[in-house]
Parts: C-alpha cells; structure tokens; sequence
C-alpha cells in the first residue's frame, strides 16, 4: 500500500532536527524552500511545520539521487533519505534552529512538482493582499501564518481547557435557525420544504445560550461561528468566531471574576504575558469623559478636561453656546506640543476633526511669556487662568478644545487623542492595556431608525437601582453590561440578562415594539421565562480580534484561513457564484432582474 | 449589584453534599423539583446540574422562610439558605447520592417563578417528541438529556485533546462558500453584495483541509459543522457535525493507527470501556460475502454462504438463471431454527426480503429425518449434499437462500440477517464491536444519473495496483477508502485522497465531467495540485451518530441540543419563518408564486 511514499515513513520533522541527533539516519519531506546547485554539491533548504534543513546532494553520497535533486525546483515536495551530520564550523547557521547540522542525501523521492508559484514563499513579501487570498494555499505556507493559525489554535485550546475546567460545558446552538433582525443584517437560507420561508443564519447564539441557562445547563460555553451581512470594514468578516459563555445565579462580579481568570489564562499560555488581577475598570461615563471613547486606550494620557463651567458665561459665542444647548466644551492639553504645530499643520487638526461632526477646533499655544491663539481675545483673565488651570497647562504646550453636543465632543477629541497618541509616538506597543468599562448606558438613540435602540442588546438587565427608570426616562437607565478592552479594542463584552417575561416585555415595550411584535419575534424566550428561569449572565469575545492583537498584527485576515474581501466574495475560490436554475426552482425562489 | 441574587452567593452544587458537609452552612439554588406539605414542615427536593438535595421548611427552623415555601410549586427557581444536618436512620434515602443529609432552611428566596410545565421534569416520560422539543428548555433539564450533552462535551473534549497533543492544529473553515453539488443537496445563501450570486454552507471542509494540507500544516482537525439539504431520515439532521481531520506525508497505515489510538482514547476515557487494538479488519469485499452489509453488525453470526457454483447447473432454474446472468445464490444457515418458524411466519420472512428487491426467498427445513421445502424436489442428491455441506447444516436447522443479482443478494440477505438477529435476540447490547471495512471500490453506477458516481466522493484516491484499471475498466478499480464501523453503523470513514492535477481531472473524466466543468467547479483544488501537493489522507466521525451510540440512544435527536424534526424545521423557534419583503429585496431574489 505505501507506493505512494516510495515505501519511505517520515522520522524527523525538519526543524527539530539537532547536534543530538547527529550520526543518525533520517527521513524528512517537505517542500524545497531553496536550491544551490554548486556544480558538484547540491543545496536544498527543505521546509515543513517546523522550520527548515540543509540537505546535501552530492554524487559521492549518491549518484541517483544526485542526479535527480539537479531536477528540483522551488515548493517541489519531496522525501529525502539520508545522514544527519554536523556542519563545519565556517558553515553553521546561528539564524536557523538546525543551522549545526546537515543532511547528506542517500535517497530522493519527487512526490509533488511544482509550478513557478506567483510569489515567493517567504515573510514580507511584497505582494498584494488579493494575490495572497487567490493563492491562498501558497500564502499559508509562509512562516508568518503558519504561526498566526497556530496562535488561534493555541487560544481556542486554552479557552477550551480552562473553561471545562471551571465545569463549562461547550454546547452546540444551531445555525439554520430563525430570523430577528434587531441590529445588523441576517443572512437568509432559503427553505425547499418550506416554500417561501427562510432559515437565518446566527448573528450570535444569544438566544440559545439563555435557553441553556433556562434549561438548567448552569455554565455553556462555545466557540461559535457567527454570521452578520454588514457592509464591510476593515476588521469585520460576514463570518466570525465567537468566544461565547454563559452562567446561572450570577451577577456582574461573578461574571467579570471568571473572565478576568479566563483572559489571563489566555495571554499567559498563548503568549507568556503576565496579566494582573483584578483588571482597571472605567465607567462608561469616566471613559467618555477621560477618553471620549467607550474603549479607550489607555496606554497614553492626552486625557480629555472639561472647561463648560468656566466658560458657561463666555463672551466667546461658539463656547457658551454649545453649554447653553445642553452641550459641553472640552479639551486636550498636548504637553510640550507648541512647537510641534505649524499653522498649517493646526489647520489640518481643525479638518480631522470635523470629519467627526465637530463644527471647529480652537487652539492656545503656549509659549514662555505669551499664548497665541485665535480665541484668546474673546476670554476674560479670569476665564483664561481657569482654563490653564484645569488643563494643568504649563508653558510649551498646546490646547486643544471641541465645544458641541456632547456626543460630538467625545468623538471628536477621542478620535484626535488617538490622532495624536499615533502622530507623537506617545503609544508604547510592547504594552497590553486591559481593562473593564462598566455600567454602560441600557438604550441609545437611533438618528437612522428615530428610536431608542438596545446599546448592547433588547436582553440586557437595566442596573437594579435603575428598573424603575424604565417607566420614567428610560434613555438615562444604565445597563448590568461590560465591554473588555484592548489597546483601544473592544475585545469582548457582555450583560447580566433580563430573566422574567414581565421585565423583558417592558424592555421591547421602550424599544417600540408592540407586544404582537415582540411575541412573534422572540415568543419561545418570553415563554421559557415562565418556566423558571435563573438569573444568568455572560460574554461573548471576538476571537478573530483577540487573535489579531495577541499576535501584534493589523488584520484579522490573517488570522482566518480563508477570509473574505471587502466586497464579502473569495479570491479563492470565488464564492459566491451563480447557481443552476434547478437549485432554484428547489428552493422555490427566483432572481429579480436587475433596474 | 447583587439585589439579584438578594446578596446571597452560591456556596454547593446541590448534588455534591455530603456527610462530611454535616454542620456547615450552604446556599445552594436550583430548581423545585418536588414540595411535600406535612402540615407544620415542607420538603423540597430541589435540582440542579449535579442532583437533588432535600430542603426542609419548618418554622422553628425560620418562619419567614416557612412562609414563603408554602408558595413553591414545582420548577420554580430558587435560592436557599440553610444548615445541612445529619438525617435520621429512618429517613435516609439510599437512591440519591445526597440521601444522607438535608438542608434545614433559613433563608428563601424565589428568583423565578414557574407555570405548571405541559410534562413533567423528570425521566422515562411518556409525551410526543414534538411536545419535547417545542418546550425543549424543559426537556433539556430532564437528568437524561442533561447527560446525553454532557456527554457530547466530553466526547469533543476527549478528542480535542488527543488530537492536540498529536499536532493536529483546529482550523476554522469558510461556512459561506462555493456551491459544488456532487452527492447531496447544497443550502443555499443568497449574496446582497452580489445579485444573483450565492453561497453555499459546507457539506464537509473535504476541499479546504485538502488546501490545508497543500499549505503545508500536515496534521488538521476540526469538529465542524456540515450542512446537506436531504430529505430527513430517523437519524438525519440538516445540520450535523463531523470530527474531521487530514494528514500530510501519510498512507492508509498511517491514518487507521491514528485514528485506532483515537477511538480507544474516546472510548476508554467517555465511557470508561477499553477497545483491543488494532481493530478487526474487513476488505468491502469479504463485509459483503460474509455479513451483505459493507457496515456489517459483527455481534453475532448468521453469515452468508455462496452455493453458486454447487446449483449453476441445477434444474432448479430460479437458481441455474441467476448464476447464468451473473448473480449468484447465497443462504444464511439459522441454527436451530427450524422449529422456531411456523409456515406462516417464513412467508413473513420472503415478504421481508421482496421489500428489497428479492424476487423470493427459498427455506429448507431440517427435522431429524427428513428436509421440508418448496424446493428440495427440484434439487439432485448430490446438489442438496452439497448445500448442506456448504452451510454446515445439521438436523434443527433453518436454510435460507436467495438467488438474484449479488446487490440484490447482499442487500436482502444482509437486512433479512439483521431482522433475524434481532428477532432471535442474539445481539449482545453490551458489547461494542468496532471495524474497519477497506477497500472500497471506487465508483459505483448511480441509476438515477446513469453514470458512475464516486463511492466515497471524487477525491479519493485509488489503490495503487488499480489505477491503470481507470483507462480500462474503472468500475473494477479500488480506492484507498475506509470505513469505521460500530455494531452496524457506519461512524466514520476516509481515504487517501488524489493528489495530483492529472489523476484529479482522470478521475473526473471517469465521473463524466468535461474538462471545463471539472475546472470551473474545483479549478481552484487542481490549480492548488500544481503547486506541490503532498499526499495526504484523512478521516471524518459524524459526531452525533458517534455520541449517540456511546450513550446507548436510539436518535441523533437526543445528543442534539436543539434538533429539527422530520419537516427540517423547528418546534421551539418556528424556524424556518417567511421573512420581510425588505429583506428579500435586498438579497435580490423574490419567492416564486406556488403553482
């Protein structure tokens, strides 16, 4: 039966091959990352998993086998029986693992020819992303990735281990299942033996995962494919993976102990990082305020100050406008940064910011016996000394300041903060900043839908204290809800659910559903909690970024097998594609024509 | 934050107390299983994942608590405080592992309340399996399924580990991918990005761990959803999961070691039973002549016997005809069967094997001086000398016997086998026989398309000494295809697969595709062949079925924790729903008006 490996069985890896091993025959395969052919010796650094080996080939050691290596060319996969020997001295290779040894070849096997490939196989390369994700297969192959997929799978085992560990149990919800959109976009499968009705494909198992819990299950856990058609930005995927748990007769501390227990297991077993416990927390309040950001990254000041009281009176229109209209003015102070401006460099400030909404930026530069600044004239002494004051403003620094609603200063300075945070260097990236931001607002308003919309889901518990704001102001209830953050990423979050029909009705009810509606749509939930339901709580991580950011790289492409592009299509094998008429005609739907 | 839980935390499980608990305090929550009302006490059996313990409510214990217990009713959640104490002798309840102790409550509180359920919670319930599965979350808390998942955890768990720590990498595959009907039905996904265009949700990862393998990761595994759009049978499910995994550098010995040492590891430490290595073997050829099954139940014996060539001439023309068209004539000899099988009961049995095809069933029955049968008269001495012989018959035995084309033969036998095992109760339900059937022909004739389809699936390779068979007489060739099977259920299979792109396009050329079909369907795979492809070979367990038959259950449907019933659809959920005309615009498709 062995033909096929030339009767030949793989001994050693070839990375792992060393000193110890010397005086030792071996058989290795791979694929030949290289070949020098130096008239009578023959190089090949042959590669597998592991790493890479130099195999000899010379006429002396064997003549056929010489004769056949003068064949091989790059990604050739071959098997080669032959003799680890040490290198001489003038000839070892500190940069590779195996770089004191050799093999001298005494058997040749091709059992895989290669093309010319479109692009070495080799780190940073200079190739466009679509020529990676077409050769996908080739891609893989580098170094690079190999470590990132083994990263994920590093993760993956670790969660999995520490969380059956802790008396999880991974559970499989379903992924044809039903359709409620509230959010993003549900992928649609249509039905054969049900004409004219469709399967959705998950967002999230947050539905199932409560039935679990109702079910008795006390602690699910999953690492779930999710499914959401999003216009696509650079880190979203229409398919993620989710780190998904859930657990009974919690509330929000119990939560955060198990994850902060869980996440540390994660940075110190993928990547040998000591996290320590208990995490930093932020309100979301103190977040907006501090970073104009609900996941701010921590590693760096440049903190926002908040000057409305002082120029509440102003005779600067723009400042005591915006409080007047219920807004605030707010600001940076960029230390020593006076003299890191140009006017026009200001300028450019003022334009990034209004590409989030703000109407302007206004600027106090501070120099040793002067302040230059366009609005300086409009602010009494007093007004000016309580502005330095609060932004602790010394002589060589910049301020900075955004006077609007409060949304649209907590996004403007926050997104400047990070601007400038980049643009200064002022981010150290050997850092992992985690922390906690809690106590997250239950709604916020919808511009596009004219309503209150969930800010985490309609299944999240308002804070106890806070219940009865549901029948007064329910915009200003704040929610039994957590995000963990990153560097600035929101890597997980997650709520204290809303466990009785009554509470969660009065929930749909503030989101504008009719109580028809809200039955219709998640009836099976509302009914399961009149079956006993325990208090119960979660969280939900996204093990793509997770990944990414353990890894220090950009996209989470490069930690998916195989992703999609931005226009959600395959490179590879590209999917999606037309289907025969009789697939559709099955499946009782046909294609519109085009306008 | 903790009004939830009214301040309380959680100290024990409720099955895990014990004597040696005796005088601690414990607060444990769970579910009412059971209230008993003796007047001035109340017992409570209350339950959660790990078992029941006994609460008593008295109020010299705590009236308040006394109060409030007399409100319980069955299924309602809640929390208890309280003192575990010794029992009487008298009241000991040796049935439950926490049968010696009981709370003495001085705290309750009730953190969810209950309807009366439509069935009760507990085992061995006698309700329809729709009423199950529409109130699933109550199902689910019966201590059965709660097992049955449990189970399944394990089982998963068992086989991440080994794999792990054999170097296998878990990869993610594409859920939204390229629709490749070959074999069953693909679900489809409409693409909104791509009008016209859709995806197709995985049958198996068969094509991306093959690409995986291309990439260079040798050894790949995942437990992966699958998807296939069939018409549902007993233990069939549109959505399943499969233990799948792929190897580099490796033939058939290879994968069935590896996978030998798998199934002992999920056998030994699932269900605590050790398997002997290496398992039996059965080429497809000798599964079909012995047992007429290529998943043969290896429990007991009633083994198929070929007389063909002692009746090719006989004036016995049923026979003589079906040796001369190429069949065959086989019987089973069912020992001390003659008197268990009244006339009207083998007429039972020949209508048994019409259902498959035969086109009867002859019997001889043999008392202790003579032989009674419709057909004795037909047969010379020497033929009925040489039957008897052949099936080892002796006074108080059955023969049966059928004569048709060997399919026909094997099919009718082999299920009359089986429903003679059954029947005769010589199946031993304790024992696990396990198997590798081998070497499986390659292709076989699909009289629905009229042509040759692959057995396994296009990508498998044939066995070495029969590949020339391909240019001549392929049905003839054999593939290196395995199967594992388990007391007569195929739980899993693979094979070798083709590695090169013009044994790949051959081999299509024999399935009937033209070139350009061949390429546009998998271009991307034979591409990939061109670029140094090792040869590899894998395997993939459905996991449901597997879970299914450690835990001695009859369905999929009770190792699934939320499963679609026969229609493909959803009792609990309503899935699949008719959806907005909004979303169906987006996706560009409309329904097709029914006829």
């Amino acid at each position: 039966m062995d033909e096929l490996l030339g009767g030949l069985k793989r001994t050693h890896m070839c990375g792992q091959l060393r000193l110890s091993d010397v005086d030792t025959s071996a058989v290795v395969m791979g694929w030949v990352q290289r070949r020098r052919d130096l008239g009578g010796v023959i190089f090949i650094d042959l590669r597998d998993r592991t790493g890479i080996v130099q195999v000899v080939f010379n006429e002396i050691f064997d003549a056929d086998a010489f004769d056949k290596a003068q064949a091989l060319r790059n990604e050739y996969v071959i098997a080669v029986v032959g003799d680890v020997v040490r290198r001489s001295e003038d000839t070892v290779n500190p940069k590779i693992n195996t770089g004191e040894i050799e093999i001298r070849a005494r058997q040749l096997k091709v059992l895989g020819r290669s093309e010319t490939p479109p692009f070495p196989v080799e780190d940073d390369i200079n190739v466009s992303e679509i020529l990676r994700l077409k050769y996908r297969y080739l891609d893989l192959r580098r170094p690079d990735m190999q470590r990132n997929l083994m990263l994920r799978h590093k993760v993956s085992k670790i969660t999995r281990d520490f969380l059956s560990d802790e008396g999880f149990i991974e559970v499989e919800t379903p992924m044809l299942t039903k359709s409620t959109p509230e959010g993003a976009r549900d992928y649609l499968v249509p039905s054969r033996l049900h004409p004219g009705s469709f399967y959705a494909l998950p967002q999230s198992p947050q539905l199932f995962k409560q039935l679990l819990m109702i079910s008795g299950f006390d602690k699910y856990f999953q690492i779930a494919r999710c499914f959401r058609d999003e216009d696509l930005r650079a880190d979203r995927q229409p398919e993620f993976t989710q780190i998904d748990l859930e657990m009974s007769f919690v509330d929000v501390e119990d939560v955060i102990a198990l994850n902060e227990q869980l996440i540390a297991r994660i940075f110190k077993d993928a990547i040998g990082m000591d996290i320590s416990l208990p995490l930093k927390r932020l309100t979301y309040k103190e977040a907006m305020e501090r970073y104009g950001s609900d996941k701010p990254d921590t590693r760096f000041g440049l903190e926002l100050k908040d000057i409305s009281d002082i120029v509440r009176s102003s005779q600067f229109k723009v400042f005591a406008d915006a409080v007047a209209h219920g807004g605030s003015v707010r600001g940076i102070n960029v230390i020593d940064g006076a003299d890191k401006f140009a006017r026009r460099e200001l300028d450019a400030l003022v334009d990034f910011v209004k590409t989030f909404g703000a109407k302007g930026l206004a600027w106090i530069t501070i120099t040793a016996d002067e302040l230059k600044s366009p609005i300086t004239k409009f602010l009494s002494q007093d007004e000016i000394d309580g502005i330095l004051g609060r932004m602790d403003a010394k002589a060589g620094d910049l301020l900075l300041f955004v006077a609007d609603k409060d949304e649209v200063v907590f996004d403007s300075l926050g997104q400047l903060r990070l601007e400038l945070g980049k643009r200064l260097n002022l981010i150290d990236d050997s850092r992992y900043d985690l922390l906690w931001v809690t106590e997250f607002p239950l709604l916020e308003y919808s511009e596009e839908e004219k309503r209150y919309v969930a800010k985490h889901h309609p299944f999240t518990s308002p804070m106890d204290e806070d219940i009865s704001l549901l029948n007064s102001e329910p915009w200003k209830a704040r929610a039994k809800a957590y995000d963990m953050v990153l560097n600035g990423n929101e890597i997980g979050g997650g709520s204290i659910r809303i466990h009785s029909t009554e509470l969660q009705q009065k929930m749909f009810e503030v989101l504008g559903f009719s109580k028809e509606d809200a039955w219709e749509r998640f009836g099976f939930l509302l009914k399961a909690f009149e079956y006993g339901a325990p208090p119960h709580g979660g969280m939900a991580y996204g093990l793509d970024r997770l990944v990414m950011l353990l890894a220090g790289l950009d996209t989470i492409r490069d930690v998916i097998a195989f992703p999609k592009v931005q226009n959600a299509s395959c490179p590879l094998t590209e999917a999606p594609t037309p289907v025969d008429e009789k697939q559709l005609r099955e499946l009782h739907i046909r294609v519109r024509q085009q306008q």
